[in-house]
């Protein structure tokens, strides 16, 4: 990987600028602009997918640094309703979030629904989780729904591959992904705001993913994602098919890895050149009680923790262990009390939020995969070396 | 009522500081000193039952100008257990919270326990609500739980009279709550910093009140409750019953009204010189969608909020109504999410703490019966000269 030739004006309305290319490892960091603001890469988006940030507000997720977020366009078009947000002036305005916001399709949770949906060349019917009601998402309807709520980055509507899929089915598949990534091209009304991007499939088969890699970024759009990882299959096959797939990905755009959140994935996709991550992670676990130190993930509900006074991770900086105890946040995750839920939902956010400040620090200083073996070698996750960068 | 005679020095860690008695009125604003610095009054202490003000940060509570919050012995004592959070280094160290607190006696909740518990002469025997085993709550044991926890104000350990209580019933009752003072006070060990307040109880007769005043403030403490109100009665009961007993209450030491946080009481106790307050309803009602405003109540989940981008209260100036409509707020409380709740909880404390601003504004101008008039007016929950003052 060589550094590409930058411009400051780019023709889409969020474009990548690369900063450095580390010269250990080939990893990149850049800067994402968007018309809410830039940010730099290699980045990690907080999921709000009901328009917040479980338990967070808006300025607790830019105090540490988030420059996007991402919102989920399944759950804010069932509930309130895309018109709502629309009339309320975007999702920007409507959740009080001034930087960046990128909106999945809706793909994933319709094909998630697994007893309630069909699919079909058209789209996916599928019933409502809320109220059982019938809809239809076809790409017409998800690009409008996001044209609605108005993010920056908006996804185009794709199967996501499930795990294990058969070379046929994969193929079959990421074939009509590509289909409908023409219709939401077509029916994208917001070029100039917002910028689409396509997502590469075809499961776990190396020569599907080149050749819709290939496929999709013959389409020319502001930027590419990698879609059908991370979801079930083996580590290496992850890194296989990155492997297969970023080379081919233009080094002028930026490139999302999706649903990608644990230290170690961040790390090894960062690795490969991969600029924008995002998932529930570190709230979801954060609300079961689980906090991510340097030292590995600690259950806060183990009666070990029931008289230690010391902060979650010695080693961090952030609001939660700067003023509060494991013993504290024991006994308000015990307690059931939301404020716990907070804390432990902040401190992994933090945490997560700081991992890629130090991701983008040591490819700054070309040193990487120095940085990989002293992080496994602490938080004890995937044992460096493992994963053997090419 | 007329103006008393103040020193700046006490011999009791908690003491009160006369500022103003309105000439309209009567009531009067002053100021309380704490070991965890001082506070305007009358005020309004939020509740934070479990060592956690429900969903707010300590940060957030502090910016609304709180000077003392309150927290539930009972609660504390079952979990995490007092010995716990006196290891942790008492409860402003545990819960990060360096203003003012007041914990109650642990009475009221084992009282409510009422299938679980019996009540003799030297305590109440109970079931914790957590597990079910069995527990003594004494004045003793109230009195070195709260020791342990290490709150500014400590309450004496006494019984909650329900309401109706026949006479006789009542007169036992604060007789034997006087000789559970009496135990309280022997036990007390950190009397230097930790303020012992007695609690006036007597049901609905005005005669066992006035009992109970004189013969509770015969034993000179830091400070006065009065309990047994707001627990049923109607509000011309309590409002008889305060006038029946504020007057015996010495003027030089705090004043307490338990439980009481609706607009209109807290406007009725501070018009018959009542200085503190406590009371879960904002943050309950907070939780359960309902928004105080100045117009009155408001349910959030109605449809009539669905596509209204107005604020909570158009007169508010909280955090809450600058950044976030009626819609936004209804969606995240449809949705259940947490932030919805942080958000009602917030703006509701924020209302109850503006209230005590403006009533001890409308004192110091001696015009509280003015003010109270023209709350009413727009907030049309009590009528003004419902509850005349005599």
């Amino acid at each position: 990987m060589t550094p590409v030739k930058q411009t400051n004006q780019s023709r889409f309305p969020v474009w990548f600028e690369l900063k450095h290319v580390c010269r250990q490892s080939g990893a990149r960091t850049g800067i994402v602009h968007t018309p809410h603001g830039s940010f730099e890469t290699p980045s990690f988006m907080p999921v709000g997918t009901q328009a917040t940030v479980k338990g967070m507000s808006p300025e607790e997720i830019k105090g540490m640094g988030a420059g996007m977020i991402l919102a989920n366009t399944y759950h804010l078009w069932m509930r309130p309703g895309s018109d709502i947000v629309r009339e309320a002036g975007g999702l920007h305005t409507f959740m009080n979030w001034d930087r960046g916001i990128l909106t999945d399709s809706g793909g994933f949770q319709v094909f998630s629904l697994s007893d309630l949906r069909h699919i079909t060349e058209d789209g996916v019917g599928f019933k409502s989780h809320i109220d059982g009601s019938s809809h239809v998402l076809t790409p017409e309807k998800s690009i409008q729904v996001q044209n609605d709520l108005g993010a920056d980055v908006i996804m185009a509507f794709d199967e996501c591959t499930p795990w294990p899929a058969e070379h046929d089915y994969a193929k079959q598949s990421l074939q009509r992904t590509l289909r409908w990534l023409e219709r939401c091209m077509k029916t994208h009304q917001r070029s100039h705001d917002q910028a689409l991007f396509g997502i590469v499939q075809g499961g776990t088969h190396e020569d599907l993913r080149k050749i819709s890699a290939r496929e999709t970024c013959s389409m020319d759009l502001p930027g590419y994602a990698i879609g059908g990882l991370s979801v079930g299959e083996p580590a290496e096959l992850m890194v296989e098919m990155l492997e297969a797939t970023v080379p081919i990905l233009p080094a002028d755009r930026p490139r999302y890895l999706m649903g990608v959140g644990s230290p170690d994935y961040l790390i090894e996709g960062s690795l490969r050149g991969i600029d924008l991550f995002d998932c529930v992670l570190p709230t979801r676990i954060g609300r079961n009680g689980t906090a991510l130190t340097s030292q590995g993930r600690i259950i806060i509900r183990d009666a070990a923790y029931a008289r230690d006074f010391g902060p979650l991770d010695a080693d961090c900086d952030c609001y939660v262990c700067q003023n509060y105890s494991r013993a504290y946040i024991r006994h308000l995750i015990k307690a059931k009390e939301m404020f716990g839920l907070r804390l432990t939902s902040w401190h992994n956010l933090h945490f997560l939020s700081h991992l890629m400040q130090q991701i983008r620090d040591a490819i700054s200083q070309d040193e990487l995969l120095s940085f990989r073996e002293s992080f496994y070698d602490r938080f004890g996750y995937v044992k460096a070396g493992q994963l053997k960068k090419k």
